[in-house]
């Protein structure tokens, strides 16, 4: 194989997030933030003149209307995209990696992986079949202050891990999906498109995986209970659920998209025999440390403390806060090196989410609805 | 009736708290700082000395090596004691508040009021047939803040109410209590005198007061995970539950007390439908108010802008914290001017936790402690 | 001498504080918190009928409507007070103090010590001469995270101290007085009451001695720049400093009383060549240490870490938090153990500001209004 | 003129910022962030190894190792820069801002602007002749919160304003540089390279700016205290100053080098007679308000309620946070869109700084220096 990769900046494709979508924009600055990738090609949307119109805002090179269309052209492409991202509704996720796996061509994919737990299994089979990278986008673990945390969990500074709190808070649906104008609203609370739940799906996902990543624990099993506040929504707009772990460790974790006033606030906090941690995505770049008998200690990112996993992560010296997007831009500077990897013979280094974390997710999201069905009655994790 | 009582320091009692307890000081300090009243008697040990020691050093006038003696005695003596303090360990609350109600004499208790359900039933009745005040500590429910909360939940300010989330996590149980000096590890972990739970009847009730006093809504079920984290304990040392409550409105309750690294993490947050209040007691003289659709607002205790009741209770200018004596003192005031209010004929005004109340913590207690030890499932709250 | 004085609650009288007169009240509470004092006589009002009420209202067993007769009174009372606590405009500081202090009576006196310099000089001369107890009540050398700051300077554990910040912003005179109810508000921003400075009079000189407590450095020339914002107003009621300490240390204080939205916002950091600290009086339980190379440090109040000295004048766990009383009733614990000591023959343990700082502090006044008054030119301090 | 400008992304050169300067990183990130320009040509370093290797780290199409060189070749090339970033020392500035002036090319260029005062006055008239753009990269201003404190103060939210306080902070030259591994550590304390200060001359400026590009005043005399704690460092590492304002406004602005602990503490406060507006660049999504008589209000970047002109340069929703980086990135966003104005025909919109506000940093450095030298006494700004 060829060094050749390794001497220019990749190139992207992505389909869907085209104008008006927020995680558009998001994964287009995170993939070109380090330099070492650009977008270049686009099936933004399936309306022929919306996806040109949001190519050439971007200056795309190559924009095509259909992605089936754009995975058998790019692969063929003498300039033909590095990888894709899939920024599209959750029901799409499937159809859209597996033209692309198909055809050769990497994938990075939002989340979560799939419209339901078959599909996932299916990705899985599919992606280890290809030798292809399969990356999922739960940019939390790109923050410098959460790889510390997990750092930290894995040198065993925190003794066992006894219990963990995991909240992640919104209130982008307290009202009726009818009252605001952001588009996303609209497909989430919508069971064809979004899947089996909307919360937990959501960002009950995100708070499940920064758990089992910072804590090296998977979840055996759980008591859900599943809300939907809003009069006449079909989907949940909350969740609260205890948790039993590995080795013996419990928690809870609790998500909303109706508590009002919440931004995006997601936080984790893991307590050990011998140390404690916590931290909250809204002020990222601290991480706060309570050892036993000691004071606490505020961990800034960027210091010379830190470990080098964290280090390895870091842009700007500490005092110049880094945000989402620069953690967001460390899955893709992760991913980016691994695609250069494979494309030069070299193996594989990972530290990003897989089609197996995409898998797990999917299983998660169908427990907790199913718990909840149930009565909220504890059901095992497979 | 005479008005001879409003016109000097009421004279109080205390049993139990004797030296090394951190809480009877804690008693003392609080019953005495509005300057309306005095701990003149007290049956601080069951060891004469120790009791005559902690006595002398509190300059009492009456040391008294009893309980039921030294009710007695202060009934009948011509400057007895108007109220009497509960300072020992659970297991004592029921004989010694009945022994004084009996001698006619009001009573303030500590915390879970009983040792089991069947005393606080009969306690229940003892006070409601006696005419006296029993008044309970929970005195989180002092702090202008939690009053400001209650307040707002009161006029609708929050909307309807959906979710509550509460916490108290501490760590002063997290190493073997054979290793730690302090007085009360010893006797809360020990089934025969702290009764059913050690953390939720401890701090779990502190808990579940002070969300239905905010709230104003009953728990109507809960499913709770109770556990003994330290080998060979023999009460649970941390809880999570999940809640319902009335008016469809759910959220969680956790407790710990081996939350390694944290001191007495008691915080409520309530979302309505309209806006969101947020509390921590570690800062306790600021209340976050979370509108929907408008900035985060902090209230400052003592501010002009507060509203009346929590006013009411404010010793110092905004900016000139009160702390966890205050909030405790403005129990007494309370419930000293209600022994004022009784003893002159007048009726009372409350404001303060009352046997019934004292009640339904047990009653949470042994429905949490059910839930757990039959799976961790739903039951009925009472 | 006799142990009498060691067997009974010391008893203290008081002159001004009478009622609407916050700062009356902080001193009672702060006197007889810790339960070794009562204030039982005063001369609360120089108005007869308002002296008397207000005596009636803390059931005080004697009343004066005058100072001198009170000094005179209970000096020869049988069961006379054991120390006065003076609580008036500042005007009277001086002609209070001698009274008792002729009178044989130790003295507690409010803050700035006189109302010039001249006073204050002929002050330090009246006590040293009594051998009697003077002690200013600068309370916030009270707290303890005060104390564990004033500690590891002394211990050398921030190095060489190199700069200094300090601040206390308020906002009560943002206003013209005469739209404000605070009784105070009236003779502060007098200049025949007040003396030659409001702001820095008032609260600029609690930033100094907090300063010089903590650092052990002396102010050695200052730069100060005062202004009257409020149109009308005679008196300062703004200012900022340059500061030039011992040892090359610098620095600035800044102080206001029309600082909109603040409380008392009272803080200082202080930056040497191996650590830093620092404190915020709003949340006064918590001291932050910045050491060189390493992670931030939260120090809790009431922890087992904490040093000697400020676990001496601790009173509650950590996590419950103390507050501006607990601070205020810290200075008199230390002054009443020296107040018994003297009476029994004991020498003095000391701990809180004299009739030095006293004079310090009014020096301090008198160079900042030099400074300004000069052009904002550098001065030295005595 | 032509509007193929807009059909593409810019062309982008820079000079300096290779391998190992932490700048000139941020420049390519912050220019490239929006997708609105590329970095293409570069010449990174005086030495033709060095700069060959930085430029291919970066896939750069061309590399110069003269800057002379590059703003030639550039300037006749068909594909030729549309701006030139400068990220070189100070004592470089100049020269080649002139360079690329000369040559048709706008600048964009680190701050402070130049080596001393006269390079500024004689930049500013190079710049206004040639009719290009020049900017220069105070990238605080291109945070959000920043911009609503902006706003708030021209639409009057905040009243008169009377008092500013400005901060910057950091301990980065605690040590002598010998023991530091900072590459700018080096050239920023020599005077050769540096100027006439270090500390004022790098974040002084920030601070100054920041000051009065929020309040719309500008200082008209201030009073200063430069000293150099380090021995043997020939340049001012810490700085304290009196500051007066125009419309009466007074306050102070203090910045370290040395203030150990610290990371990148800037902040700032702006009192009114209204209201009062605080923001920590440390967490910089957030801006506090404190309107007289009301609650302290939170303000969160990316909300609803947030002014337009802080949303026009807002990227992610609320609670998602942005960075440095973003912030940076703004300023390039409005310089690039002026630069396609101009290149279009079109007049500009500005918002980001001038020349003439660098001149203005550089008279501010000039008149630090020449206060402290005279003995710290009162000085007037041009």
């Amino acid at each position: 194989m060829s060094q050749e990769v390794n001497k220019r900046r990749l190139r992207a494709g992505i389909v869907g997030g085209g104008a008006g979508a927020f995680i558009g924009a998001v994964h287009r600055i995170a993939c070109e933030l380090d330099g070492q990738a650009l977008v270049v090609a686009g099936a933004m949307s399936s309306d022929a003149k919306r996806a040109r119109e949001s190519a050439d805002a971007w200056y795309l090179d190559r924009s095509y209307d259909s992605f089936q269309k754009m995975a058998e052209e790019e692969a063929g492409h003498p300039q033909g995209i590095d990888f894709v991202i899939i920024a599209t509704p959750n029901n799409l996720h499937f159809p859209v990696a597996k033209a692309f796996l198909e055809a050769g061509i990497h994938v990075v994919c939002d989340k979560p992986m799939t419209f339901n737990v078959e599909e996932a299994l299916e990705l899985v089979r599919i992606v280890e079949k290809s030798g292809l990278i399969f990356a999922l986008t739960h940019p939390y673990n790109g923050y410098p202050a959460v790889q510390q945390a997990k750092t930290m969990v894995a040198n065993g500074e925190l003794g066992d891990i006894r219990k963990v709190q995991v909240e992640y808070s919104q209130d982008w649906l307290l009202e009726p999906v009818a009252k605001t104008s952001l588009k996303q609203a609209e497909w989430r609370t919508d069971p064809a498109r979004a899947g089996a739940s909307c919360c937990v799906g959501d960002i009950g996902t995100h708070g499940e995986n920064l758990l089992e990543h910072i804590t090296g624990l998977k979840i055996e099993s759980l008591c859900a209970d599943l809300t939907s506040f809003e009069p006449g929504r079909k989907l949940d707009d909350d969740a609260s659920m205890l948790l039993r772990l590995q080795k013996g460790a419990k928690g809870y974790l609790t998500c909303s998209q109706i508590a009002c006033g919440e931004e995006n606030n997601l936080n984790i906090r893991v307590y050990g025999t011998k140390s404690a941690i916590e931290w909250h995505q809204q002020n990222p770049n601290y991480l706060t440390i309570k050892p036993h008998g000691k004071p606490w200690e505020t961990w800034g990112r960027g210091s010379g403390y830190m470990g080098d996993p964290a280090k390895a992560i870091t842009r700007t010296p500490h005092g110049h806060p880094e945000g989402y997007l620069e953690a967001f831009a460390t899955l893709y500077k992760l991913i980016i090196a691994d695609v250069r990897r494979v494309k030069s013979g070299q193996s594989r280094q990972g530290g990003y989410p897989t089609a197996r974390d995409g898998l797990r997710g999917m299983q998660f999201v169908v427990k907790a609805v199913e718990s909840s069905t149930l009565g909220s009655v504890w059901v095992d994790m497979p």
